[in-house]
């Protein structure tokens, strides 16, 4: 379900060569706003820019360019993000401060102004209910279009992202907007905004690096009439976030499955989870169909996190069997070739009990021939 | 210069196919000893083992052996390795307290303990000067061996070490043995040793993962009878685990080049190098020899060390030349044809300044085919 009162829409101004490269997404009335931003201390122009609209109060709406991240452009940069603001607000309507930026591409060269002033008027254009073509707009190796919705209450939410595509010559950038026409009157969005991403895009990883464009944005803006509670605001928001996370981890470079790594145990789960998630060696075991729990079990270890091998049990779900692997201090008796065709689904879930505690997942995926070949051959 | 006073052997004992597989190393007079060990929570039996051998005092021989890493095997693997001291001590007339222990190999598998005690007796009766049939021992999957020497003022100090090949079907092991025949009487050998493997050892990174046995041990047992100063000790130690370090680095699975990752600032340098040394992105684009200045900022920036892109310079030292790419708070004019060409060079030095400030090395090597198709093809 699209939330009512938004309208999207995405053009190709020739940013890109071959797909949508420029995109708009408007609330028809005035709306509550949150995002989270990259952490990266190098960061585009559009970071900065869109986090004061966002704290600011008052985004209505966003423009998008795909195939340039206009970052490391210096003063002309920051100069260019406010003229997309400006563009995109005077074919709108809107003030310039009711205009959230979003750029993701190449690093380090100038955005071509007249290209994107002609997208943003050609898109203003075209705005309407359906947001495959913004959706698209957004996009740039990914594999798959991204999108997710939930309820909250009987109000709905909508999100689409894209994800850690690579764009010649450069790195690549998380991008996610999330609408619903819920009233949020007297909830804290941006409170609620965070611990989604804290629950999802922040538990999810492809290869550890952060764009210098990365953003998460939400617009809410009551078109339903209908006033969410904090928790089906949560609630949707939350599954909306999570969704999309693991579709962006999915479709990582390379990817051939989505993994998800489950730790459970007293002292910081998160943390053992993150690097068992990160390993490359984890990662290659993963893509080889490899039921490698030596790999697993040197990645958790060297978390900084105490433990008891004693305490460990080690599971692998996947091909709808769990496998054990490793428990009361010993390898469990298992047939590898067995659980290696098991590992050939395109979902595997690594259970790792460390000791009695909370839970924690993070989202990864396998890391094969297809990533160094996307990430080493792109100038070829 | 092989040290006075050290015999070596090595010989195949069938825990592997078709190498050595099993090294001692004696000093024929009693040594000061020194060790560094595996911060991983997960380890063999023999990293414990060896750690209170040290710590007692009195090391003076190192039994080893590859092909099963003796991990994970529980009481059994503890009495195994103990067994194995014994044998030695036995074989070469010491106290088992005076010999340390190292296994690589597989995780999770017991060893073979006839085929230990017919290799320690074999390997007793071939003691000699020449350290190649120990240091070929001690390879897994290592391309080349791995060995290096300084002077420690008239005395000297040699090292060999093996990196991180993979043994099916698990994890890499870093063991490092340096013997010295100076004397070093009122020195602190281990806080010498410490630092070497701080700026060595600890400043290298081929995947960013720790063994469940890696070790570095040094034994000096004064047969030159030159009492070196503590200086001479720290310069001849240093120089050669820092070439260790680097022939690891450099033998990296699958790698093509060693990159050094040089960073000058005033806030944790080293903290930058090692993000940028670790970050896949930057290894494969070194691979595909792109002069890729935007994966490296990137990197730089997500280290979590502030500081301001106008400071930034940046610049590779390849085939001779240093090109620079980016400086003054923008890209630099450079020829990014005539930099790939210089970036087939086998050894690159990233040289990356982000403010006044002291210097910082971390060495890698680059991501490519190699590492997936050993990490991820290795049962087939």
């Amino acid at each position: 379900m699209i939330p009512a009162g938004f309208r999207f829409a995405g053009v190709r101004c020739g940013l890109k060569n071959k797909r949508n490269d420029l995109g708009l997404l408007v609330s028809d009335r005035p709306a509550a706003s949150a995002g989270v931003f990259t952490s990266n201390n190098v960061r585009a122009a559009c970071v900065d820019y869109t986090r004061e609209v966002v704290s600011k109060g008052g985004m209505r709406a966003i423009v998008v360019n795909s195939g340039n991240a206009n970052c490391c452009t210096g003063l002309q940069g920051e100069r260019d993000t406010a003229r997309m603001a400006e563009l995109a607000a005077c074919a709108l309507r809107l003030d310039p401060g009711q205009v959230g930026v979003a750029s993701t591409g190449v690093i380090g060269q100038i955005l071509d102004m007249s290209k994107v002033e002609r997208g943003v008027e050609e898109a203003a254009g075209l705005l309407g209910d359906d947001p495959r073509p913004f959706m698209d707009a957004i996009l740039t190796t990914d594999l798959v279009e991204k999108q997710a919705s939930a309820p909250a209450g009987r109000a709905s939410v909508y999100g689409v992202a894209k994800g850690s595509g690579m764009i010649s010559p450069n790195m690549a950038t998380m991008l996610a907007f999330v609408v619903t026409d819920a009233a949020v009157d007297g909830l804290d969005l941006a409170s609620i905004l965070r611990d989604a991403a804290d629950n999802s895009f922040n538990c999810m990883t492809v290869d550890g690096d952060t764009s210098t464009n990365d953003m998460l944005l939400v617009i809410a803006n009551g078109a339903s009439d209908y006033q969410a509670s904090e928790e089906e605001l949560r609630a949707g928001i939350s599954s909306v976030c999570l969704s999309l996370a693991k579709q962006v981890a999915r479709d990582g470079e390379g990817a051939t499955k989505l993994i998800e790594v489950r730790v459970t145990g007293s002292e910081d789960p998160k943390k053992i989870a993150r690097t068992i998630a990160e390993s490359p060696l984890v990662k290659t075991a993963m893509f080889g169909c490899d039921p490698n729990w030596g790999r697993l079990l040197m990645a958790a270890g060297r978390a900084g996190v105490p433990f008891c091998l004693e305490d460990v049990r080690l599971s692998l779900h996947a091909g709808g069997d769990e496998h054990v692997l490793f428990e009361n201090g010993g390898p469990a008796p298992f047939d590898p070739k067995h659980v290696s065709v098991a590992l050939k689904s395109d979902n595997v879930l690594v259970d790792l009990v460390v000791g009695a505690g909370s839970t924690e997942s993070i989202y990864t995926c396998d890391l094969g021939y297809g990533y160094v070949r996307i990430n080493a051959e792109y100038h070829t």
